[in-house]
């Protein structure tokens, strides 16, 4: 199976976390969004351990809440002691709502305006990842008028092309996100925050990419990066406290994809940092990470109902589902690879391929192309795998189309986290 | 200019339909979608004069309304006497709770659910765009238990390809939508619709894809469907009342791309269509179609302030704006080009070349590039032309942003149709 999560029970009815999805499909209603909250805690843990065994105490995780963010999901961040990446005073307020203790909150972001600088502050936020020299010249301003001073990161392009997808590799120069370090612009940052009083620099931040299979592109990330704050501590007399190697290790959406070990993964990585900070003279930073897609993708599923079965003769077979690019943009997006199955008849033969399609009136609406499937019939119940991370949170409500209700199931038990979308919601806006 | 709605005033700054975009983003606040209500009415205009003028009373256009769905443009519809072509329940509610008379509807999807077709049912919607043999089924059926005839008309394939975007093209036989004519489903679907006493058949509707700047595709589509029509009259006795050619004439995103003459379009498609009705035997049915991006694409425009401006020797310039995917995704999803310029800005040299980004944790939300701007300073508003259709309807909270307010602007007035989504609504259905 992709993930231990995921099994058949003697009906032949797909069972994740150990519970019948057929029969929560039946309590909760389609599409439904289905979160294990077990693994999210399993996934939290390897990460905080793996850190803390790497790089001892204060070398945590933060998770990127962008990948699913609503309040049931930083309630369990606060229980489980992890930081949280958040990108949008959107993603602030939902977080200080749900109780996140702020100052465990790395705010990020391109393009902070004022406002967003102002609300944050009033939150508590504790750390802002700074993208470029006039947001930190706005954060000194705004921590100025509010007499504070500001903890800030300075996020750095190292220049590492990751090799994956181009719409989510975001380490390389020519990006929206960060001062390059090998344009100068990086080095000339660091010294405009040393300059300003209320700002309290402490480290860089990198984030190199998406969907990362191998620990090479993280390895040569740290070394630039260190290799950086060895140059500004010889020159500007600053070490960096702490260093924030991003988010990006890769996520099993189909069998043909590896298994990451997360845990061997950071020890590897910590070995070259520790080695690559002993021959530069550093005290070894802390080190964060920030993982998102990680922690929560293959802790969730998505369980739709399939209506329209379209058979064209000499051409290709239509499953139609009562979701798609609304709830699931990424194939629209990025033909993003998903793993299907019929959750009703896991044990029926697999003869029928097809490609699954969603409702809304776009030719683009799919879910997968190339799926092997039993044939279905209107009323089966159509599972899509590792659905936790970019859906709900990437969700709209094209053709006016509701977003499906999650649930979170947990030792055996399910509740509801996110209401299903009315009609009423879908237009509260209207006037 | 891009469209007559678009000047600029002796303060340089940017107009829309007369008013000036600073002063209504000053009012209002960004990102905001202002829409130009006497141009979607002029639009209208144009389609119904043209299709009446053509072929009589009984044939009309139906707006599309996935290219833009709320309240207001429903009761615009309403106003102009215009027929709607919705797609979802939600479409359904939205329109009916604003008072459209659902007679005027015609109800689209390939995977309309049973609970979709009882709601339409429910909600008096006039004719169902039939995609299938199982959608007949479902329909006959829960006319059977309402105890109604209903008028529906069935989705065919011509088998088109009109050599738009994959992604938008959807009249070719390989297509979730319809039933195709060459393989034989086509027929079968007209013999299957005859002998349910439920159903009663008004026509046929094809729609051959999106953006599409000639008319010999539709012509084409015409040919095919006329033709396929008398071949059921000659076999099976039934002559179509209605034809429905659907959506798809192009519409001016760049200075590049020709302005349609809608009106003439139509007059050379009619042309066609009565002589090969002539040579068919067959009366000329009552034509429908379906523009939805035509009447409300550059009616809408939507502006923003910019903030980061990012310069990488070497590489590329970046603007970041308040704004992004979250509330047109349509670069991100299909690099679809825009105009855009600098509204408090209109008469300074245009020498900063550069992509203009969104606000998003995500390297792929950028709006366009390749875009000669004068250099934006952190406070400037950027205005994006061209954005009435499947910009607010696609929008998301991605990142939890919230999706902006849409203005209308008629007369030398301005009046909020949608209001603009607010943290509370974001997490409204978190528990």
């Amino acid at each position: 199976m992709l993930c231990d999560n995921i099994s058949v029970n003697g009906k032949g009815h797909l069972c994740f976390a150990r519970q019948d999805v057929v029969t929560l499909a039946e309590k909760y209603g389609t599409p439904l969004y289905i979160m294990d909250e077990d693994k999210v805690r399993e996934k939290c843990a390897i990460y905080k351990k793996a850190l803390t065994e790497a790089f001892g105490n204060g070398s945590f995780p933060l998770y990127a809440s962008k990948a699913l963010s609503c309040k049931q999901i930083y309630r369990i961040m606060k229980d489980e002691n992890m930081g949280i990446d958040v990108v949008s005073p959107g993603e602030i307020y939902t977080a200080s709502e749900a109780g996140f203790p702020m100052a465990r909150a790395f705010f990020h972001g391109n393009n902070k305006t004022d406002a967003d600088i102002r609300f944050a502050m009033d939150r508590g936020v504790g750390v802002f990842v700074c993208d470029g020299e006039d947001e930190l010249l706005a954060i000194d301003k705004a921590a100025a008028e509010k007499g504070i001073k500001q903890r800030v990161m300075l996020r750095l392009t190292p220049g590492i092309d990751p090799h994956t997808h181009a719409k989510i590799s975001t380490g390389k120069v020519d990006s929206k996100f960060g001062a390059g370090i090998e344009t100068g612009q990086a080095a000339s940052l660091v010294a405009t925050a040393l300059g300003h009083k209320n700002i309290e620099l402490c480290g860089y931040h990198c984030h190199i990419g998406s969907q990362i299979f191998e620990i090479s592109p993280f390895i040569s990330a740290a070394d630039i990066m260190l290799g950086f704050s060895a140059g500004i501590k010889k020159t500007l007399g600053y070490e960096a406290e702490m260093l924030n190697l991003g988010g990006g290790m890769g996520v099993r959406y189909t069998e043909e994809q590896p298994q990451i070990d997360y845990a061997r993964n950071i020890s590897g990585i910590a070995a070259e940092i520790k080695e690559k900070c002993a021959s530069l003279g550093l005290k070894v930073p802390k080190i964060l990470m920030e993982p998102g897609r990680s922690i929560v993708a293959d802790a969730g599923l998505t369980v739709y109902e399939a209506g329209s079965i379209k058979q064209i003769p000499g051409f290709k077979n239509y499953v139609s589902i009562d979701g798609g690019m609304t709830d699931n943009p990424r194939y629209a997006l990025y033909e993003a690879p998903y793993t299907v199955c019929l959750a009703n008849r896991m044990e029926d033969k697999k003869d029928f391929p097809c490609t699954v399609a969603g409702r809304c009136c776009e030719s683009g609406d799919l879910i997968q192309e190339g799926v092997l499937l039993p044939k279905p019939k209107r009323g089966d119940l159509v599972a899509v795998f590792t659905t936790g991370a970019y859906n709900y949170s990437m969700a709209s409500n094209y053709n006016r189309v509701g977003r499906p209700a999650m649930v979170f199931l947990r030792g055996g038990d399910s509740y509801v986290a996110v209401r299903r979308e009315s009609f009423e919601d879908i237009a509260r806006n209207d006037i």
